[in-house]
This record gives C-alpha cells, structure tokens and sequence, in this order.
C-alpha cells in the first residue's frame, strides 16, 4: 500500500506561505538586532531616498490603485485616504528622514545596579523580535510603519489594504532597496502580496511563534477583530473619546482657543477633542462664546440642558452622545458644577486616550492630572498634541490605550522590550 | 401578558457575583491609586502584623486542609507544597515586610522633557489597575501576592487552589486586617471563595473590563488553560529550560561550583538549569570532574554522544532531552564546539528565561550577553539568582518569559503602568 500526499489546497499553499513568511522574519530579525545603530541608521536614509528616486513609480502604482477604486464606485472621502500626491510623498519621505534621526533605542541601559550579592545588574533594551502590521488604506504607513520597527531593531510582516496593494508593493520595493544599500536582509521588511483575505486569519495565529505583537491601524471593526482573534499580543489603539475641562479658574482667552483648536483643528484624528466639559461658575459668561467660536468654524454642537439654556441653537445630547467618538464636527456639551463631576464624567465616559483641563488654580491642575486616568493628560494646551512626532518621539505607530507595555504615543522606544545583564564574579547562591 | 424574569441559576448567580466582584475591585481600585504612598505602606505592615497576629488561626486552617488532602490520598511531594508552618508562616511575614520598605513606585516621572512646542511632558507611573491571580498549591501566594499588587496601587482578586481554601481565608482575614488599619477599602484585596471551579472561567472573561492583568501561578496546564482562554491580558511565566554554557576560558572550578549551583541548589525552581553545555575544548579534563560533582550530589545526566565518551555511566540524550524543563534532579549535558554552536543550541532550545556563561574572556562574554536572548543572562553567576529577591526587587510576583511589558523577574515597580502629563502655556496645534 502505498501512502499519497494530500494534493495541496489552496488553503494549505497560503498557510505554508505564511508561516514561511514567518520564519524568513524571525531569522532577519536576529540579524537585525546585532547589525547595529549605524546599519539601521543607513537602512532607513536609504529607504527614505530610494523612495524619493522612485517616486515617478509609487504615484504612477498609486494612480491605478485610485482608478480601480474610482471604477468600483468608492467614496470620495475614502478615495482620499488612498491618495498620493508629490507633496504627501515628500511628506512621507520627509517622515522617514526623521525615523533615521531617531536616537537607536537598541542596546541602551535603562538601569544598573548592584544589589546585596554583588552582582552587576544592567537592564538594557532589546528588539521586541517581529511586529506584524495589519492597515487599511493610507499607503503612507507601509514606510513609516517599517521605519519605526527597524529603527527599534524589528523585523516587520506588511498586510495593508487591497485598494492599495500596488501602492504598498512600490512603496516596498523602495524600503528593500534601503535595507539591501545597508547591507541589510530583504526579508527584515516582508509584504503580503496576496489580495486573499485569509492572509489575514493566518497573520492573527501568530505565524506559529515567528510573531510577538501585531499593531491593527485603521478602523474600529478591523481593530476589534484583531483583538478578539489574534492569538499574540495585539497594541491596542481604540477610541479618544477625549475631554476638554474648562475649569473656573480657566483663562477664558486661552479656554476658547485650546477648545476650538482641540476639536476642529482636525476632526478625525485620534486627538480631537469630543466632550467639553464647563464649570457652572464660568458656563454663563463663556460658553455663548466658545460655542459661537466653535459654531463659526462648522461645528455642530450638542448639549446637556444647562448647556442648552446657554446656547439655544444646540441640540439636545442624549446618554450615547457622552461615549461617542464623532471623528466629524461635532461637540457633545456638558455643564458641570466643579471638578468631582467633571472627574467622575471623564472616569465613566473616557476613553483612556486623552484628557483636559484649562484651569489656572495650580491645585486643580494638579488634581485633574493626577486623577484623570489616561494615557495622556493635558494642562492647558490642546488635545491635538497626542502625538508621537510633537511628542519628540519622531514618528508614532498610533496611540495605545492599553495599560500594558505601552501607552499613548508609541514610537521606536516603546517597540522594544529588555532583558537583564548580569555580570557576576562566581558568585552562587546559598 | 406578563414578562417573567428567569428563575436565577446556579450559573447566573455565579456570574453574577464574579461581575459584582470585579465591580468592587475597580471602585477599591481608584481609592487606592490615590490613597498614597504612606497609607499603602501602612497597610502592608498591617498585614505582616495581623498574620503574625492570626498565626494560631492559619495554622489551625492549615491543618484542617492538610488533614483533608491526607484522606483524598495526596502524594507528599504535594502536601509539602500546601503545608505552612511556623517557621514558613514567618518567612511569609518576613516577605510582608520586606515589600513594606520597597519604595513606593506610584507617581514617580520616569522621564521628563520639552520637545519643541514647548509643552513640559513627564512620564508618570500610575497603577495597573486591577489584578487577577489564579493560584495553586501555596498559600504564601495570597499574602505575598496581595502586598506586591497594594505596593504598586492596584487591587485584587485572589483565585487560589481549592485545596488550601480554608489556609487561604485565614490569611486573607489577616490581610483585609492590614488594610482597614491604614484605613483602605477592605475590597483592595479580594478572595474568591466559592470551590466551584467555573469562577475561574467567569475570571479569564476579564470581568466585563474589570480586570487589567491576569497573573497565573502554578503548572504548566494552569498556565496555558489562562493564557489560551483569558480575553484579558495575561503575565506569561512558562518554563525555565536553562542552560550554562561552560566556555573554553572558563575558570575550572568557577564552572564546578556555578554548574552544580545552577542545577541542584533547588532543583524545581524555575531558575534552575536544565541543560549544561561545555566547550570541546576544555571538555577532557573538566566534564568528568563537574559530572562528578554533579552525579555527587546526587544528579543524573543525559549526555550527548560526544560527553557520553567523557563520562560512561550518563544515560544518552534524546532530541526531547533539550527541550525539556526536568525541574527535578537531572540536568542535559552537550559538548560544544564554540559558541556559535552554544548560541546556535541556546536559541533553539531555549525558553527566553535564564541564560548563561561562564569565561574569564571578556570578548565571549559580551558576545554571549549580547546574543543569547532571554530576560535574564548572567555571566560567571548561577541561574538560581533568577528571582526578585536576589534582584533587589524586594519580591516578585513570578518571572515572566514576554517580551512586552514585563520581562524576568516581576516585582512592584513592573505591576505599574504609566501615564504622560502634560503642562502647557495654552499651546494650540497649527
């Protein structure tokens, strides 16, 4: 008798692919992480050059990727997320400039001590290993993404939208030339080529190991299905349902500039502002005009009834207006009598991403920064700042809301883990 | 018509009290994170106190379980593990206050910087949040888990072994003692004390977001039951497959008293050494000697082919033999051809727990600390030095082999997150 192979399915090819894929990340990152700060350093010059010589091709790929979405009837909005244009790649190009500025987190002491037994203890910072990146739209991630994971030492899995996939492929093509001009392997930048969903089911197993944190950017429903199927450690980038606090204290000057700027500056980043909150003391004499600033600049609002009573073109919010992340120009409104409500409303109803007070009292100040619990909480000064670039950081991957490893802005320092280096004498133990 | 409500279950009313549960945690929890340093200071000497206080009562509680695993038939090796005496009892009031006089990590800045936009940014430590640990065997897990959790500001929720219910009651009375006369919530720590095993089910959900992190202590399957069904993140401690790598510029007796440390100090610490591998080199002369030692002391080696020749009576290794965290008095040995092959064996087989190396060459020193890749790498040290303790922690909750958020071993200062704190002048983004 004798015994056949199974032929192979279509399923099993793209598994076995993927899991190789796996395996040609795990041996670049290895490399990757003894290459050092120089090498990385030239990688991602190179890659932000290659991408500047090749830009006649990426716009060129770009072009028919916005065809076939166009010919398939996408949203405008949508089709402009897509979009590259000389200047956002310039933008991208200049993005990765500063990636390669970026001081190489790899190999730094963060501790050294020596405790009771004499044992020299370091801690230094090591490459997480392999990140894997599943993004929807905005082709700009694919390089900005791969920059910051190399910068920190790690080897990186690409899966971006389909609507761009030739957008994505040029734009690699681009980074494997900066890897390759510094001497780097092509497989520490992998990208899925392969327009078959089940790429990313295979991506969210973890690859058998060869993954150790997949980062989803793009919408809530992609986010919440990789959290809720990957089987690796998933950075967690959900809602800012962000407040603004105008404390009785607030400088009203300074209170209609930071609101207005916290909301409408962009409405659809993860940093705008959603709920302002107004203490009963100034609502009076200052809502009427921060909400006639806010209503200049387009913005709907939506308001509790106090609110109301102060700015009778308002809607009326009701209870899921409190929770909602609008991302568009619009301003749930709620008049608070002191910092316990205003604390208690940012407890039930933030987000844990971002939260404000514009107070000049130095104890409330202190007392909303103490208490508000967020990844990033801010004292006068506009909820837009939640990120990685004004942060000094150079770039971001996206804000984390979880408590875990990382939280708020995450950029290269925050793709690292560490281990302990611990030099002895002989030394054992009783 | 009239709607009637369900009859309460079994099941629902269990789910229902776990939620309730989980629900306290959260609310002790912001008290807690607030109630600062001194009165989280006060209450773990309280608890030290009250247990030695209680000290007839535990053991009489003690007793009680131990005479019930007795009739069930429980092996010794087991009983030994539940078993609390009155030496163990103060050794557990000894961890108490040790962890008493660890600094208090809550609200120190970790870093504090001015990017360009002129904002003063701090990174700000803040509690986890709330803590779930599922435990067996034990006891002294309840007290010293608790304190290291308060110590960091965090609340509780204690899930131990069935078979030592009425030990860990005991103790818990003596810790919600502690925690009232520092005048804190006594659900700062709470203990499940239902036998019924489907709590532990209702705890991996993460109860409705009223868990932050889970930590399991226990076997292998306890481990990977909470890591493969939690919904919540879980502290990863899996095994320890050690190695000392015993390198040709090794210090001859150094590497005896390092190896046979490593090995047989205590051999079912998850510090201990599984494996022994030796430089060609130097394996003539000193491999007999170290197996003699080990053998000595009552070890007994798998050799490889090549160390077989050098010491005739070790049984032969097997493929399974390297991989394997014995955790009893048997240790995997391999001759080397340098460390290439050493780094190359470490990497495959290894778990990322404890590496290590013993030379005097600086040169193969650093490369072996820079290489082998695991949270903790000593170099001329036994990997029994794997432990808080020892790292001047003051405690640990376990050693976790992650590479996000904690890495080696996990005392207070790793049971934090973090937060970013920001002061402005009134900043606005342009």
């Amino acid at each position: 008798m004798t015994l056949e192979t199974p032929a192979p399915t279509a399923e099993s090819s793209l598994e076995a692919d993927m899991l190789a894929m796996g395996r040609r990340a795990r041996a670049a990152s290895r490399t990757l992480a003894l290459a050092g700060a120089d090498a990385r350093t030239k990688a991602i010059k190179g890659m932000a050059s290659a991408l500047r010589g090749r830009s006649k091709e990426v716009l060129a790929a770009n072009a028919a990727d916005l065809d076939d979405a166009r010919a398939k009837g996408m949203a405008d909005a949508m089709m402009d997320r897509l979009a590259l244009d000389e200047k956002r790649l310039a933008g991208v190009v200049g993005a990765l400039e500063s990636i390669a500025a970026i001081p190489d987190p790899v190999g730094v002491e963060t501790a050294r001590w020596t405790p009771e037994n004499g044992l020299d203890i370091a801690r230094v910072r090591t490459p997480l290993g392999v990140l894997a990146i599943i993004y929807e739209s905005r082709p700009n991630v694919t390089a900005d993404a791969a920059a910051l994971a190399v910068r920190a030492g790690n080897a990186v899995i690409l899966r971006g939208g389909s609507e761009c996939l030739r957008s994505n492929l040029a734009i690699h093509e681009a980074l494997v030339e900066g890897l390759t001009s510094a001497g780097l392997s092509p497989d520490t930048v992998q990208i899925v080529t392969t327009r078959d969903r089940a790429a990313v089911g295979q991506i969210l197993t973890g690859l058998d190991g060869s993954i150790d944190l997949l980062i989803p950017r793009g919408g809530r429903s992609l986010v919440e299905r990789v959290k809720n199927e990957a089987r690796v450690a998933v950075l967690g980038h959900l809602e800012g349902v962000n407040h603004v606090y105008v404390h009785a204290s607030a400088d009203p000057d300074m209170a209609r500039a930071v609101a207005v700027n916290a909301k409408m500056r962009r409405v659809s980043v993860c940093g705008a502002a959603e709920t302002l909150l107004i203490d009963k003391a100034v609502a009076d004499d200052l809502l009427p005009r921060i909400a006639a600033d806010l209503t200049g600049a387009g913005c709907e609002l939506r308001a509790d009834p106090a609110a109301r009573a102060l700015i009778p073109g308002a809607a009326a919010a009701n209870d899921d207006d409190w929770a909602t992340e609008y991302l568009k120009p619009i301003l749930a409104v709620k008049v608070v009598d002191g910092m316990d409500e205003a604390l208690d409303h940012v407890a039930r109803y933030g987000s844990g991403h971002t939260e404000s007070i514009v107070a000049s009292d130095e104890a409330a100040i202190e007392r909303f920064l103490a208490e508000a619990d967020a990844g990033i909480v801010l004292a006068n000064a506009s909820t837009q700042f939640a990120d990685g670039g004004e942060f000094g950081f150079g770039g971001e991957i996206g804000i984390s809301t979880d408590r875990l490893h990382a939280r708020g802005p995450v950029g290269a320092e925050q793709l690292t883990s560490f281990k302990y280096v611990v030099r002895g004498k002989g030394q054992t133990r009783p």
